[in-house]
């Protein structure tokens, strides 16, 4: 079988997703014509098989959350997607088929996040495959949403569903009779584990929670209600706690966290009541991406009508209190704190 | 020995690099006010050991050629360096003096380029080390230079010397023992051939073309008069012969070179005295990182006096002529074409 040059490689797979200031790919690098008024936003994330996905995820999946995460991140700075760059190191054995369906699933995803590819750079991996993703946004001039802008007083609110994605996760390790991506300490008997409780749960539930690991849903539809609303926010992709935990730190405050309002997907609660210990895994496990912000009392109503128009659910959790240290979950009369480093995938 | 937490990594190597931007890298992202009347021009490179360097190649030449490779695309462009976003995979055994030597590095080579770090992330490698570079240069609206818009009539000049960096790996694999980074299809025969023209040059020769490999040097010097002068640009990467066909085919001309005009070192004309066979090594090896700029007549000589003045040799080497195929290499009486990918990372 004869292998595409990198340029021919480029030209048919990745030429058709090129946004205007991607130049068809055809040159060494693209160009933005910045909008008067706004700041750009830029953020990067890298993706390493068998440590951020299975190797044996669908291509598209892969593709998909590797743009997801950035955009994401975006999303929780209150900026609007502009586009992104590719860095993509292939491991020997890559096939046609395998990088069709990537970029189809990378063009699906740009399509849905208006976030067009505007360069890349392809080369041979050392080892297994690795994604790069840089993300531009923008904000009005100034309007960035800041991490540790939080203050004693604010509410602490929270998009979507926390936990899905990690019970998700170690339900398809166990499905697939595989080890967890390196990151997830708790190894081999947390596999055995999801066999016990995962067998408690509707095929629906466990669809549900395994989707949630491979398709991040960024909130960029909630940039211009947080611009407006929130004083501080950011994306939760290491686990709630321990997200929390950071914001805490740079903003030089502490938080308390009712446990019972932190919003769980009728799959997680289902999980939850095979197993209650799952309650820290849901907790501190990452790959959530949803959006953690720190809002003033008197703008809690307007955010969350706001978002309710935009499709995005938005849950009250607690609050930023005077203090350091971590932030105390109450859950069930008792008072947690969850270490820090709980989940890392460094 | 305890290893630092991704967070705690960050704080102590990459903080201190970060630019105004980067918020201290205490954020999800970084943030870029553009200037008015600036457009953003953006790059990203991908490098891998064992493929684009090697894995023992000291740490601070790592950090300086990743970001090097990078800000000379900009340079190509016509672009001032704004800054730079940093993928880092760092496999199981990092430690913490590589580290602190890569970080340092890094930040002498942003310093020397005006570049300064303005987000990144840092994962576990699934393999090798593994390092991607996204950097953002601006220039004034609508005048990046273009790879493709050459024209039949325009001078083809070229920034410094050619062929030394694929010489200087050719010794730095005969010198080391080890195999060449993989894309240099010609194995272990080219190491031992280097064996023996590399004992015909002086250590200050062999050290030369060896650092030339090892660091880059981008011609930002020239942004402005390239902007000024040039119809069109890109950075000579993959080899002259091969770069050069790519902008004639994305300009749709050809081109003829008269070999003697070449550019070439003192070192590697003692090369190529012990073995006149280099010859095509030189034209088709790759990480010159030297900008191939075609002008029109007239504008060669304002070019080359602000070159000179801002300390860049510059070398009219051939001519954009009507028609397609591969540039044409007058070597010795000779014409010469070489096929396309005969030097390719991937």
């Amino acid at each position: 079988m004869t292998r595409l040059s990198e340029d021919d490689l480029i030209a048919r797979y990745f030429a058709p997703l090129a946004g205007v200031g991607g130049l068809g790919l055809r040159d060494d690098a693209a160009v933005l014509n910045p909008r008067a008024g706004r700041d750009l936003v830029l953020t990067v994330d890298m993706l390493a098989a068998g440590i951020h996905f299975f190797p044996d995820d669908p291509p598209a999946s892969i593709a998909r959350k590797a743009l997801g995460v950035n955009v994401s991140d975006l999303a929780a700075k209150g900026a609007d997607p502009v586009g992104f760059l590719l860095g993509l190191a292939l491991p020997d054995g890559w096939t046609e088929s395998w990088l069709a369906a990537f970029a189809q699933g990378l063009g699906e995803a740009a399509g849905d996040w208006r976030c067009p590819l505007l360069g890349g750079d392809t080369v041979r991996a050392n080892g297994g495959l690795t994604l790069s993703i840089t993300a531009l946004g923008e904000v009005p001039r100034g309007r960035m949403v800041q991490r540790g802008a939080a203050r004693a007083g604010d509410v602490l609110c929270i998009t979507g569903t926390i936990g899905d994605a990690a019970l998700g996760l170690r339900l398809r390790a166990e499905g697939e009779g595989q080890a967890l991506p390196s990151g997830d300490s708790a190894g081999t008997r947390a596999v055995a584990d999801a066999g016990r409780w995962g067998a408690a749960l509707s095929e629906a539930d466990r669809r549900h929670l395994v989707d949630r690991f491979l398709h991040p849903q960024p909130r960029i539809a909630l940039g211009a209600a947080l611009r407006d609303n929130a004083r501080a926010a950011m994306d939760v992709s290491d686990g709630l706690a321990g997200d929390l935990a950071k914001m805490m730190r740079t903003s030089g405050a502490a938080a308390v966290v009712e446990g019972e309002r932190v919003p769980l997907s009728l799959a997680a609660r289902a999980a939850l009541r095979a197993d209650a210990g799952l309650i820290d895994l849901v907790l501190t496990g990452g790959d959530d991406y949803e959006i953690l912000c720190a809002v003033p009392p008197e703008r809690v109503e307007p955010l969350t009508r706001e978002a309710g128009r935009a499709g995005v659910a938005l849950a009250a959790i607690g609050q930023v209190v005077a203090g350091e240290g971590l932030p105390v979950f109450r859950i069930g009369g008792a008072k947690r704190r969850f270490p820090a480093g709980s989940f890392s995938h460094f």
